[in-house]
């Protein structure tokens, strides 16, 4: 059963081909697809293409759907190609004509982009709220171990004093930063493309503005060709969302991972976050942030793969586009449970204590020494090469002290104002009107 | 001559290899490597680190130094590193042991990180202005052509009426997205890392936030070790900001070429944007667009070439990182090449009027007939299928009249709506606090 | 149960993450595996490690899994971790103690190694037959349409006469390109990694030398840390095989898209090999050819998606390489069956007639009068000049007359030398002594 | 002056744009250029289009250019568009109209192609010669440290006894997987496509055999429209190639990196291949290694630059393919650099002795214990279990001596059999075919 399928009939095999992973992908769509439909019925029937009566029943339908497909899940059935013909299928079967009514006005194109705007939408308030998770359970590890002192390296060399307070809330408010990319995004996602059908308008009088308030957008995508070469866009700039979050924490899982290792032993992790080996039986292996690290790397791949699917098209809908969504949601999901993984792990990690007693490290603090004859009134560059001198020849005794005062160092890691930009970037996000608009529309109560 | 030499001498191969395209590359840093250092002598005389008269004498060599770098271009020196070492150098030069004391709490680490800031963060800032003429430009083309129509594709297919006010327009809308996109970088580069030295502070009692005001920045990179994975994350952004608007531009030069195949013939452009054959006398090649369309697909990759010099790295600084200069710096000029070419060619174009009487395009009508049936009471889908058969045998007449009225559609373009939303989002940029502050510690009238 | 578990129990979350897609990817090694196990051995047999009857016990229980694991396929059941422990449970359920021998000597490390290279090196074979299929059917239509013309163009600007023959078999004779690239690539992956244990080598007097021959290796990857290596390489390289087949394939697909446009109209396909439009009834979109460039677009993003993975890694084994197997095997049986589905549709290309004789067309034939000039005395330069001006002044009377003889021209094809290059490199290929041994080592008949 | 040229004059912005690296990067093909247009001429005067006496002259004046571009290099003059016109200029400058002649048959596109081939050829040949000086130096080293031990990891984790004769061995072994992707590269290459004209052929009886016997070529790329599409794909290849390489060499020099930290302390260097850093005298970076392995994972993205560049055009030149140019040509030159600085680099590493004698790394022995445990007849997962326990509660007591003696293991590194595998590949390359028609060619003795 294909919407536009006329009297013959395709050859399974490329049928198979054609129809990819959009059975499977489609679930994620549903409930979405079906509140497009709300909005669209409603302002149907405010432009007069259906019945007040017509409105209500289909109201009643596909709220009903809604329900089902939020709390059970709704499957594209074998004969049906998409999540689009499986919705109206349901509504035809139990309404009839009405059900075929709602069509009017709209192309698959503009469902499915709808569709996915409003998938993406939520699913940025998602990866936001992990991410939220994640700042705290950072900032909380940071705190508990503000004092305890860590080599610094620069080229993989043991350099200068750190601490595993700055360690940890270094990477909350890198966080910050991703957060506030992924806000440019959604609202560049926010903008409502339906209306523009086929991605070139429509000849029914329909009200695009009334559709915008009713899903929760703050704007409309207006250029209805604009709105159609959102498809591709969307999901490039998700691209950049997401691999900009991933090599935050990949950075931060390479890290653990060189930690743990015996050379280092900055860190450990109780058992259960360790794996051993099929033949070394000492072997306490730090694989959960092995594949953090690869599952972060991977995700930089991401851009060039959307891309490669888009760049060189001309404007209008081309068929290419369906692989965007096996390129896309995947990731989604990937990037959300490196979130969570790392939520639940962090908090478990073990900093090793007294690390900068070892010799290895006594090096650590020739700059301070330095610095300590800088204040003494010797210009920095004669300092250093005096510093350098006595390490040369043997006879550098290094304070073992650390005095940093100033704002983000190990001595003053201004947590609270670290805390306070996350606060300012994450009011950016309309998540409240969003969510009152689409409880609304489901008839849901607020 | 390098700052960290002591008294062997590097192997000159060696040298060139790590010297690389510094020295040139360097020279787009020397304005603002200079800035930077006027707003450090200003914080370490308030710290005491500096006598008032020795902040004079600096204040009066750097601001001489700045006026050379912005007017004439500041090159490296054949036997200087990079541009710190050669700032340094002129200073000493002429200031004796007060310019050795500017080095005092900061390092080579996190002068290039603030010169770096400073640099993209004026890039930005220009990408924006050049963006907003290409927006202008293609207003200004939409409004001219509002009503000449254009066939719509989909699929390569011929499918829909659109028009050449439809196909501009789109274009300048898509640029808001872009423009959003890169209001997120230019926020989150528009923090001070200046004070976290190597990447883990310095002992000295820096005055962080006075830096801070100095630069015209919104606000510190607080945490040193955050501040120092900027590197490369800040290019991370950037290659999304560049790769994305690409996309945009390279899609519209795809069209464009498209568009002036013999096979379209929508668009020409006059003798001096073509180019000819050198064997087929009679060739109009549109390599101009071509090259667009080249230069923006391969700015695609830059996402993963920033990402492969930084994945997998542990935090602290590596020397890997001194490649991502000359990844981004050549990638920011191409695409301000683009825009401006763009925004020069495109105002050129000419768009073919009365192609939709054209018999190839007369099935484009057959949607509106198809709506005219719904408008008349027949359900979508019956009316689909009455006008699929008289297509099939022969006896579809289309109507060939277009009546597109709502917001975004061949008949309301919504061309003022598209620019307020421009305006509401530029609006978001600091632009004039920024210039102020740069001014005063340039010592310029404001 | 897994193999390394001591005491303690995961938390399932973490043991999901970690355990990722291997149990359905891993049900593509099965019968690799086994016949890994069933070289080592008989290995450890000659060695001493194993009785003659413990062997003959094991070579049969393995032989009857491998018939399993062929004809009606292995899963890997849900308390188990991969194939290597799958099979080794079902071995010891049957076979107890013996069962527990067959790790001796190595690691689940080399297995996975010997399982890849096993598998890849099948895989490479069947995508070089499913090459050859699709090299016949376009020689096929090269020979059935050789003197039917087509404009051909450069810049999307009709140039020159081309013809279908010459576009088919260009196709066909790049396969021979990416057939030689595989070549190296197969010989690559035909050395014998068995035996390097978890990357180290095994304090085991080892034979490998005779694994090496039982298993149809052309050589030994000698130093195990190399063959540890190979992990990552071999998926590395086998991007590249994919990635280059994929460029080919891709640019046959856009062209198809193309010519199938009303704008050109070079090509149709049966309806079966079209979609239709759920809102424009006259469309017969050639979505099969649109996602088969879109694969092969997105396929072309392979070799970051694997080098992201393991580029900066240091030497030894990492769990990142885990998801080495997500990336690759989904894109071997895409490549697989975009090669199935180009030998399927192509032949039902219908190409147009008489093309040529459109007035659009006229110019291409302006380069044969140039070269008529130059063959009748004048110089190039001066010819082309002359032409240019009778095309500006409308004087230009075209001869339609094609007279190409040079070899690999529309007059002169070369299909049959084209056929031998094909043959010729075909040859290269060991599969005969591959497929013996195996077969052997299978315990069936050859 | 631009062959193509009419009246009319370029803007000179978009003259610059649309001429981009063109003339620098065109020195490059200078030479072979020229060679292209010495078998074009012969081939010429054989079909008649030259007489005998002007063939004379052009090869006196063509080897004369050929003398100076090989020797002082040539530059494409201002005014001049590329190499072509350079040299065609030249020769007409100096022969008159004759000059004006050779350029019959032949357009610039497939000059270009040739030129392109030619130089990719040697650079191919070039780049074979470096990797075997690497290979050389890396059995050097392995040889000369053949006994002393090093730690094996696994997950970063020190896991086995391996050795620095082992390490060294393993990157030669592996530079012979490279070499053989690049011998079917070469081979690919090395296919002339002289005579494709604009991409589809030309109408002058061409004797493109002889052609290809002149340049060296080993056979024709016949059908020209393949011909043609190698722009692109030959590309495409070489970056295969080129970030299969480097993957191997950035792999190595990560490994340095670490092994140089002091957490490793498994090597060191001289200091002239070490650097300090601007405000901690004590350091001795690696910064040579760092760059090596940023240079070799920046070239990881070589193969989706090109790609990006080429996926998703149609058959037939574009001027996208320029940027080919700019995207090959350096990462060929930095490639070369990578293996030089190692090749010069690696010889001068100095292993430390007796690394394993550390507390830390006993339990790399664990292996050796259940092994001896299962030689004494125990099953090997209950040896397994046994040593675990031990370790578990203390009581384990390594062996610490090492009896492997399996092909390559650290008791048996197979040098010999490596070396033999790299002189077996090597003999793959016609090398010397190709000289000898070069010399010819170019009217040099061979």
């Amino acid at each position: 059963m294909k919407l536009w399928q006329k009297s013959y009939s395709l050859d399974q095999q490329i049928e198979a081909f054609t129809v990819g992973q959009d059975r499977e992908l489609d679930t994620f769509l549903a409930p979405w697809d079906i509140l497009g439909s709300l909005a669209h019925v409603e302002m149907l029937c405010s432009i007069g293409l259906l019945a007040a009566e017509e409105l209500q029943q289909l109201q009643a339908a596909l709220r009903k759907l809604y329900q089902i497909a939020v709390t059970e899940g709704m499957t594209v059935e074998p004969g049906m190609e998409d999540i689009h013909s499986q919705v109206e299928y349901l509504l035809t079967r139990e309404l009839g004509d009405t059900g075929k009514k709602i069509h009017a006005g709209r192309s698959r194109n503009d469902q499915v982009l709808v569709d996915l705007r409003l998938f993406f939408r939520a699913e940025v308030a998602e990866i936001s709220r992990l991410m939220k998770a994640l700042f705290d359970a950072l900032l909380g590890q940071a705190a508990a171990y503000k004092d305890v002192l860590l080599p610094g390296y620069t080229h993989y060399q043991a350099a200068m004093p750190s601490s595993f307070g700055l360690w940890f809330s270094a990477y909350a408010e890198s966080l910050v930063d991703d957060l506030r990319l992924w806000q440019s995004i959604y609202h560049t996602l926010n903008h409502n493309p339906l209306g523009s059908a086929a991605g070139y308008g429509a000849s029914f009088p329909l009200d695009r503005t009334l559709t915008t308030r009713l899903l929760g957008f703050e704007d409309l995508s207006y250029n209805v060709v604009h709105a159609q070469m959102g498809r591709g866009k969307s999901e490039l700039q998700l691209s950049y969302g997401i691999a900009g979050t991933a090599a935050t924490l990949g950075k931060l899982a390479a890290d653990v991972v060189l930690y743990v290792s015996q050379n280092f032993a900055f860190l450990s992790f109780p058992d259960e976050l360790t794996t051993g080996s099929s033949i070394m039986p000492h072997k306490k292996n730090p694989d959960v942030f092995e594949l953090l690290r690869a599952r972060c790397n991977s995700l930089q791949a991401l851009p060039v793969q959307i891309s490669q699917l888009t760049a060189g098209l001309p404007s209008g809908y081309h068929r290419d586009f369906q692989l965007l969504k096996e390129a896309i949601f995947p990731a989604l999901q990937q990037l959300k449970e490196c979130l969570q993984i790392l939520t639940y792990a962090l908090p478990k990690a073990k900093p090793a204590e007294r690390l900068l007693e070892d010799e290895r490290y006594r090096f650590l603090f020739s700059v301070e020494a330095v610095n300590q004859l800088v204040l003494e009134g010797l210009p920095f560059r004669d300092a250093y090469r005096l510093v350098g001198e006595q390490i040369a020849n043997g006879t550098f005794d290094p304070p073992r002290e650390v005095k940093h005062t100033h704002e983000g160092s190990i001595g003053n890691l201004c947590l609270p104002e670290i805390r306070a930009k996350w606060e300012r970037t994450a009011q950016g996000f309309p998540f409240e009107q969003v969510e009152k608009a689409i409880r609304q529309l489901a008839g849901q109560p607020y």
